[in-house]
Parts: C-alpha cells; sequence; structure tokens
C-alpha cells in the first residue's frame, strides 16, 4: 500500500479516505495477502485531511435544518472514522513504514496498524489542535493505549512535533532505521518473517489483541478458549509440529 | 495554583483538601483561565496527607454503632477522592510542576493532573504502604494507566523512592528539567503555547482523552463524532483557517 | 517457587500445570508466606508447554462427536488457563525472577506475576506463532496491558527473540542484573522489603491494582472506598503510626 | 415532598429544576428522614419542563460562536439530568405517588425514584416527541430498565398515554389505587414500614440495587461483599436479632 | 417489507438474508422512509432458516484444513447475524407485524425489530434447540433483555410454541389484535403515527434506545447530552412548538 | 437435588452451603446428568441462612485485628456467594420447583436457578432486610435482571411477602401449579422434554444466556459465533436432521 498523492503532500483527499478503506477490505478478502506495508511516496508521509476536503465539507452538509446539517455533519465523521478503523477491521498485519512527517490525519491513520517503524527523519503532529478543532477521527481513542495518557495530552494540547528518537522511546514507533532505504528494508524483512508464519494463526493473533484492547483479561481468556477450541486444531498446527521435528520451515496455506 | 503549606512540608490538611477542589473549580468556571500549573512553595513538594488529619479522622466518623462508623469512613474518603478528582473534571488542562519529594497523597494528586513535569530532583514515593494502608485516593487506579502495571506494583509494594530520570523513563513525567528554574519556566512555556490553542478545541480534547481512558475505541469514537457534530462549526475553526492562509497567529476567545 | 524439571528444559507438563496452581494457592492460604518468589532450576527459565503433552492433547479430548471433541478441548484449554491465573488470583504478590530462556508458555506464565526481573542472559519469545497456534493462556490478553499494544504484536507476529535489556526498556521487566547471583539478591531483598511491610495492606493494594486493570478509575475508586471503610482501621495502621512516630521499624502480624 | 406549581400545572420551571436538587439532597443528608415520598399538588401531577423556560434557553446559551453556544447547551441538559439523578443519588428510598397526568418531564422524574404507584387516574406519556425534540433527561435511559425495551419504543416513537392499569401490567407501576386518598393512605403505608426498618441496611440495599443496574453480576456480588465486610457488623444487626428472639419489634437509629 | 416466500413457508434461504440486509439499508438511506412495517406473506409469518441453506453450508465452508473450515463458517454465521442487525443499524423504527408460525430464525428476525404485534393466531418457538444447534443469530442474546432470563431459558431449553398471549404478557409483544386484518390495520395506523413525528427526533430516539440497551445509564445520559447539543436546535422543533401554540398538526421534513 | 432439613425449616446452615455446592459441581461434572430440579422436603421450601450459622460467624471471623476480622469477613461472604453461584456454573439448566415459604437466602439460592416454578401456596419474602442487614449472596444483583426495578426495591425494602400469583405476573416464577403434586408432575415434565434435546445444544444455550446477562448483545452475537464455529457440527445435528426427515425422536449422547 503506497499514499501515493506526493505533488498535494499526501493529504487524505475525498477519494484517499474511500481508497484507503478499498484496500484494507481488499487485504482482508484476498486470501494470498497474508500481511500489508503502508508506506507513502514523495518528501512527507502524510499532510493529513486535504483542507481542499475541509473547504467542501459545508456543501456536502448543507441543510436548511441546524438539526439535520449536524446529523449529516456526524454521519460524515462516522464514515471517516470507518475508513480508517478498516486497518484494524483487515485480518493481517499492518505495518506502516514511516518517513519524514506525518501529520494529523496522518497520525490518525498510523496508530490503525499493527506496528510503526519509521526512518531517522519521521516526525509525528497532532495538528488538528492548530485547525481550531478535536481531533476526531481516532488519534485522540487510540494513541493513549499506545503510548500512555501524560505524553499523548502534551502531544494533543500543543500540537508539537515529535522526532523518531523520542517516538521510540515512548513507544510509537517499535524502530527507528537509519534511512528510508534501510526503513523500507527492515519493515519488508519483517513482513516477510510474518507472512512465513500460519496464516491461520496470525489472523487469530490479531483478532485476540484486538479485542484484548477493549476487554477485560477475563473476557478476553475465554474469547480465545473458545477460538481455539474451533481453531487450533488445523493442518498448520500439524504443518509446524512436523516442521519442528525434521528441523525444517514448515509451508502454510494461505 | 500553589501548595502553599511549606512550613508543614504541604501536606494535606482538611483545609488543603478543600481549597484543591475550590481552586480546581474555580479554573473550569472561570473564562479567561485556559490552563492551569499546579506548583508548590517550599522544600517539598508535597508530603502526603497530613498526619494530624488522619489522627483526627476517628474522631471525626465516630458513632456508637460500628456499622455507621464504617459508612461515615467510606464517606470521608470518597470525599478526598472527589476533591483529587476535581483536577480531571476540570476542563482545562492541568500542568503540575514537580520539585523535590512527592510523597503519598502528594502522587495520588499529580496523577490526577494532565501532565506532569519535574527538576531533577524530583522524586515520588507510594508512601501509604508504610503506615500499614492501602491507598485510597486514586493512585492505584490511576498510576498503572500512565506506567503500566510491572513498575507500579513495585512502587506501591515496597514505597520506594523513584527519582526524576526513572520517573521520565517509565512515562510518569513528560520531561525532567535542570532545575526549579528550568522547571517553571519550560512548563509555563508550554502552559503558554496551550493558553494560545483553541480553547473549545483544548476543552473537548480533554473530554475525548478522559473518555477514551475508560471506554472502549468504538464508544470512544461515537463519543467523538457526536461532540463534533455540535462543536466543530465554530469561531475557532474559522479562526484557525483564516489564520493558517495568511500565515498568521490566530486569536480565540474564550 | 522453583520451576524444577531442568533435564526437560523446565517444559511445562501435565503435572507442572497442576503444581503451579498448587503452590499458588497454598501461599495465598498460608498466612506466613508474604510475598512469593518465581525462579527456576537449570539452564532455561522456561521452555513453554511440553510437546509431549500437546501430543497427548488429542487423545484426553477424544470424542466420536466433533462438537464434544471441541467442548473438552475449550474446557482443557480453560483449566490450562486457570493455572496461571493462580498467580492472580493469589493475594500476595508474586515476583519472578527470569534467566536465561523465557518461551512460549513461560511468558504466558510470567506476565501472571506482579513483577518480573532479568539477568542480563534472559530473553522472552512467544513461540507459540511458531507451532502454527494462537497462544491461548495468557500473553495476547496480557502483554499489550504490561507493554502496549505496538511491541507486543510485533513479538507476536514474528515470535522474536527480545533481549533482557530491551525487555526493561519496553516495561516487561522491572530491572536487569548483571548475573544470575545478583538476580536472586536482589529479587530476594525486594521480596524482604516487601515482606516486612503490612500483610493486609500488600493483600488489599494487590486487589486494588489487579481490579483497576480491567476496570474503569471510577469504579476503582469506588471499590477502595468501600474497601478501606471495612479494612483500613486495623493493627497494621496503628503498628505504623506508633513505629513512624518512635522512628523504629513496626512489626506486622501475617 | 410536593410538586407545588399547581396553577402552571406543575410545569418544571427552572425553579423547580434546582428546587428538586435541593430536595434530595436534604433527604440525604438529614439523618432523621429515612425515606421520602415525592406527590404533587393540583390536578396534574406534572406537565413536564415549562415550556416559558425551553422559551429562554437560546437566551441563556447564546455565544456569537456557534460551537460555545452548542458546549453551553450541552452544559444547560448535564445539570437538568444531574437534578433528576439527585433522586437516585439520595440514599434513602423515593417513592412516587402519582395521579393525574405525568407527562415528558414528569416521566422523567418518576423514573428516577425508587418504586412508582399510582391512582385510577393516573396516565403517562413520552410528550418530547411531540415537541421535536430527543427526550434527554433520563426516560430513555431508564424506562427500558424498568418495562423492557418494546413497550419503551412504542410509548417514545408515538408519545401515546398510557393508563394507571397499563402502566401496572408492564411494571412501570407497582400498584394502583382507587383513588387519590387511597393513593396516599396507601404509599404512606410503605413508606412507613420502610422507615421502621433499619435504616443502615436500607441505605445499603439502594446501594447495591443502583449499582447493580449498571454493572455485571459478578461485580455486584464483589461490591456488597466489600460493603458488608464494613457495615454487617453493626448495632442494627444486633438490635434485630435480639428483637427476634423476644419477638419485639426492633428499634433503630437513624 | 414483507417476507414472500409464502411457497416455502418463508423459510430464510440464502436470497432472503441478503434481501433483508438491503432492505433495511435502503430504509436507512431512502430519506422519504420514515417507518417500516415488516410482513409476511402466506399462512406462516416465518419457518426459520431454510434447511437446503443449512444443507449446502457444508459445501459453502468446505476446506482441506479443518481450522480454516471454523473460521469460514464463523465468517458465515458473522455474517448471517449481521443481516438481522441490518433492522436495528436502520435509524428508521421497524415493525413486526407477525401472523400465524414464527420459528426458530423467524424469531432471532422478529425481536431485532423496534415493536412487535401479532395477531390472536400467532405463535413463535426457538426452534434452534430441535435441530440439535445453538441458536446463534440473536435471540438468546436479545429475547431475555425483552422478556426476562426465566421465560427466556424455558422456551430456549424447550422449543415450546408460545401462544399470542402469553407472548403479550411477558412483553414480547406489544398489543394481540383479533385478526389478521385487524392487525395490519392496527400497525399501519401506529406506523402513521410515527410518520407524523419529527423524523429527525425519531432517529435520534432510536440511536438513544439502542445505545442505553448496552451501557450504563450514566453513559447514556452523557451520550444524549451530547446529541442534543448538535441536534436539539432544528426546523422540527421549531415547526412542533408553533404548531402547539397554533393547535395545528406540525409538518415536518423528512 | 432437594433441601433435605425439614425439622429445622430447610434453614441453609454451614453443611448445606457446602452440599449446595459440591451438588452442582457433580450435576456439572456427571455426563449422564442432562438436568437439575431443584426442590425441598418438609412444609417451607427454605427458610433462609440458619441463624445458629450466623452466630457464630463472630467466631469463626475473630481476629485480634479488626481489619483482618472484616477481611476474612468479606472472604466468608465470597464463598457462600460462590456456593450458590455454582448453580449458573453448571452447565446444565437448573429448575426450581417452589413450594411453601421461600425466604431470605432461599431467595438467593432460587434466583441462580434457570428458571422457577411454584405451587400455588409458595410465597417469596427478601426476609434479611429484617434481620438488619443488606441482602449479600445475589438476591439485590439478580432479581432485578428477572423481574425489574420497580418491584425488586419494594420487596428488598419491605421484606413484604410475595404470593405465587403476583410472582408469576411479575415473571419470577414462569408458572404456578394447583398444588406440590401437580408442581413436582409438571417441572419434571418440563425437565423430561429438555433432557430428550441435545445435551450438547442446551449447555451451548445455558453458557450464551448466563454470557448474555452481563454483556452487550455485540459481545454476545461475537461469542456465539465462535464457540458455533467449534461445536456446530455435531452428532447432534446430524441426529436431529435426520431425525426430522424420519419424522422420528433422535436420540442423544450424553
Amino acid at each position: 500500500m503506497r499514499l501515493n498523492r506526493a505533488d498535494k503532500a499526501n493529504a487524505m483527499n475525498a477519494a484517499m479516505w474511500q481508497e484507503i478503506r478499498q484496500a484494507f477490505d481488499w487485504v482482508d478478502t484476498t486470501a494470498a495477502v497474508r500481511v500489508a506495508v503502508l508506506q507513502a511516496e514523495g518528501k512527507l508521509f502524510c499532510s493529513g485531511i486535504d483542507l481542499a476536503m475541509m473547504m467542501q465539507m459545508p456543501a456536502q452538509i448543507a441543510d436548511d435544518c441546524e438539526g439535520r446539517q449536524r446529523e449529516k455533519l456526524r454521519r460524515v465523521i462516522l464514515d471517516l472514522q470507518d475508513s480508517l478503523t478498516s486497518l484494524e477491521r483487515c485480518r493481517k498485519p499492518v505495518l506502516a513504514a514511516i518517513h519524514g512527517a506525518c501529520i494529523g490525519g496522518g497520525v490518525d491513520l498510523v496508530v490503525c496498524a499493527d506496528m510503526r517503524y519509521a526512518s531517522s527523519d519521521a516526525s509525528f503532529a497532532i495538528k488538528e489542535i492548530d485547525i481550531g478543532m478535536v481531533a476526531d477521527v481516532g488519534t485522540l481513542q487510540r494513541l493513549p493505549k499506545l503510548v500512555g495518557q501524560g505524553i499523548t495530552r502534551e502531544l494533543a494540547y500543543t500540537g508539537r512535533k515529535l522526532g523518531a528518537a523520542e517516538a521510540q522511546s515512548i513507544g510509537l514507533v517499535n524502530r527507528v532505521f537509519d534511512s528510508r532505504e534501510a526503513l523500507y528494508a527492515g519493515v519488508h524483512e519483517i513482513a516477510a518473517q510474518i507472512a512465513a508464519k500460519s496464516p491461520l494463526s496470525i489472523r487469530g493473533s490479531k483478532e485476540m489483541l484486538n479485542y484484548a484492547r477493549d476487554h477485560s483479561v477475563a473476557d478476553g481468556l475465554n474469547h480465545v478458549a473458545t477460538w481455539n477450541a474451533a481453531m487450533l486444531q488445523s493442518d498448520d498446527l500439524m504443518a509446524a509440529m512436523m516442521a519442528g521435528m525434521s528441523k525444517q520451515q514448515p509451508q502454510f496455506k494461505d
């Protein structure tokens, strides 16, 4: 997956919001795809929501009745949120490989990924505060569960730029690479490792991790016990066991 | 806001518990106040609950009936908790600037702030364990959501002193400054940055972050979509947009 | 507590799963025990579930009816989970002192402890992915609450080895010691400190920390207020207060 | 407690909203009051929110900025909700004795009471739908937990009048009395019975019932076990036991 | 909406499951539709899932790997559930007008409606138990919230037939009509009443009732306050107010 | 299952609390038992907790330290609760057949059953309020989910006697029989019907109903989809399908 509107600093316009959802729905349903890497063309990773799109929003939700206008606005926001949630809903791991500036909606996007990796020139900013709005497509909900409340609040209230090294130290990105090339090489190696694992188990593990985030440990344990009652006995378990005994690399179906 | 009982090591006596709530209710309702900084006079930041106050508690809850005595005790604790929760309830960000020792009730207090900053001489200790009690005004509930379970438990069970550097490395404080002067200068600069942002958006962001801590991501997304249906269209959005185009600093009403 | 099947790399066989629960039930109910340290004999800390035990599972759950077979499998998993949850259920703190490799079920085990400490040769791996299964006895539920979602997912999807230093930097272990001897000395010193505290307060603090992990802050505050209504007034509070005034070390009953 | 604006059909004006909260805070904190009965003067029980008050709301929340106006509106609604929630927050049982029409805000009010009793001329209507608004002070949240989803939805969507007999058959009121006199006599007798019980136990029972409505059974059991650890051993238990043995009526302190 | 496979006893085949979702998505998005009535052609209301469809399921989920087969089966069930949940997701009220037998999947379907009405010949049966399966598309989750746990369990364990009168007495249906003609006349009259109300307020009320079912009262109050901050000020409120003063019937836009 | 301490009015003494748990653990684990009926010998169904047992409790929890005494008391209550929860935990349906008076702990007991049936001489009373205590073994948590909040509160605050007919009208019992003989005949017939159903499906249905009570509908749907991914394909489904085609009664294994 590549954000590919480099001439517009990868600003997220209406088309891009739709394409993100389509892309990850495709990842989800295409059996041969076992893992996805999200990266971007051009100098910036993503400059956030396209301001032209913001400007058109009043027309999009126009209604003589103030109440209906707000109802439409709420539904537009829910739809944008749903577009990004497609990364979570997708049953395969999504790795974000981030270079350059990742701003506003870009942060909302990458916090939906399973893991985030950065090149040393990467930076992050919750820019919504500087356009006089409450960030509303996921950063305020997901970032605290990645890096804790204290630093999230500083970033959300000040909109300040967070460099790659600090992003790693707080847990926003898993690793920083020296260059964009090293980043892609490194992330694609991790992706390749994941693609070589049992796809059935990877999908189940993602389901469990998504579930655990929003449920108690007791509920999570119940869910995985019921899940494995159904899914534990599989060709992959057999293949992995036998490969283990013969010291070979197992091959898994999609 | 200044803890100002320096002659008593800023021990939290009955008056101080009341004043904390009054102060943050005032911050909440006073339109011109956009951000609050909590700091302390004297050598220590806060030595925790005043032992004299603890000593008077048996008299305060005295009742011939044991059951009624316990009912009163429960209500006293709930009231102390409510005093500290006033920092969270306050719609404006609260920044704690901590120097010297922050002990027992002092920790319960600062974990209610949005962000914590420290000078290099700062230290923290969950001292309740050393007076033979379960900490009951918030540390055990809020600290794990800031620094994780593993280190919280060590601190809660041993009561050991945590220095400023370690406090930063685990995420309890956002940054450590070399001196008390640098601390105040640094925190007031951050506070000034926040005060220059859209107050409406800052209040909304705090609401979202408070809400997200205790709800699922899905519930949080629903809440912010409904919120912005009401609050997105504002003078602040307009002012920020126009300032953005004219490359000027926007001015916001309280 | 010692994992003592060193000749089998401390693989967790059927007997060991039962003994873990018995051991921690004993810790829970034996008044004189105030804290438990979990360590292992031999070169590895724990190599995870015994593969021979996995191999016998089909026989253990055999049933002509596929549905009943799965029902039995679910109950076997629930029982294994319950064995590890005994560390959490035990009212006394459990400290894991980890040396060498801690793999698969070993990770599921140590994330149930209150705190984790390691020697510099320690390493961790969520190995379940490499036997083609979804980890189902607690790692996927508990680890994210210790180290966050981003790094958990990398570890769960790749099964890669995590060294002691990185384990500390992400918060999985509280401290790394230079050698196995230093580890045991260090952990036993922490354990001794805990054992010298009010046992009643330690038990109450663990209850609160367990509760807080899975409830909102508001519910947690209510719980501790009600708890202390019952348990605050105790011999330990008195002993600690008097010791504080006389600058002596208090003595507490179990 | 009497709704006493009979000349205005007991329409709830700004003063009444404040007085309701004051009244039930007074019930809560006045030891000698053990139970409260809510009834109304005049022909109707309550005609709902005063339309004059609704008309003044635009002025009350006026603000140049649309976003701030909505923020104020939200806070006005939260404050009205809080006024009615005072019936739940009050630790003593509240019995509503309803005659004649109970409309709109009147329904929001009585569903906050512990129990509802009616005379045969009583009727209920969720009238908010007929003034083109979503009922926002509690009926839609609390009524389904009293009478189920199916009938609540019919009443909320149609605004139709519900008679006393049907109100009893669906569980909205506990009993219907033939006349207003019989209603008051009957309700005051029930109130007298409650007032003769252990006040400590009545307060604890209300806490448990409030808590159980919004928590799982497991959480509720934990809460009452912790509560009774504190409150079971009481003069009231002793008095009741001894009265039981001597076949006399026990006397309880407030 | 009409179930129209009368020659097959309105058994729900694959096409019907898809059409149900399409129909209610259409109701949701078609502005002019303000309310939906679900009824059925032929002698029975619905005989439940088409057994031919059940028979084809093994082929539909066929996979060499047992684990993947179960994963597919889970996704098939989730998709069927989603089809029925479309009645809840639809923002307009759905009224079910039930005659004759409503069996198995038919019960799963009608418990998703907002309200249920029946002719005197109607009957209900949770027939899944008699085909040796756990009902998995909603009855076991939704029915207890309509009629309570006690009677739900009897019906779910025995599969016994529940007549119209008993269905009303337990709250499953709101009203029983003497004949099928009277049923349609009555339900369409209720639907017409609803269609004459403010559509904006009806949609908001349904949202609140759906939300309240699965959240605490406190969360529900917060949600409606935020909602009305956005949606209260509307043309419908104005129209209703003015109509009220002029004693006329208000006209609302869709 | 028979409560068999008729000479003591089936008062629940220490032995009986243990035996209840043992009995239902036995029902749970004994494959041949498909359903349990709980009934009582003698004139009363159950007179509640044995007062002699209450009198011994102070000795049972005696401790020099007040805090430890309360901790013991809490654990005693948790243990009693756990004894009754064994009815819910038991995977087979439990039918209570109630005659005569069912008082205090007797109500706590029968609300744990799946269904309740009564003879016309049955009566119920939440008698805890009359011994000056908050009911603490389940009635306040479970009864509102059976009969709603309004009537539960009246019964809990007044301790008044509820007759069989009223118990049916509010949904506490499913049916009232004319005599004790008719009750047993009727309940055993229902039990026989349940015993003839697929035991696997009955166990799964009970799991779903228990789960649904304490979770959102969305979580419940997820749980049953995962469950049936494992358990749907079974001999019972096959047997029931084939019996359906051949119009014969299916035979199921335990």
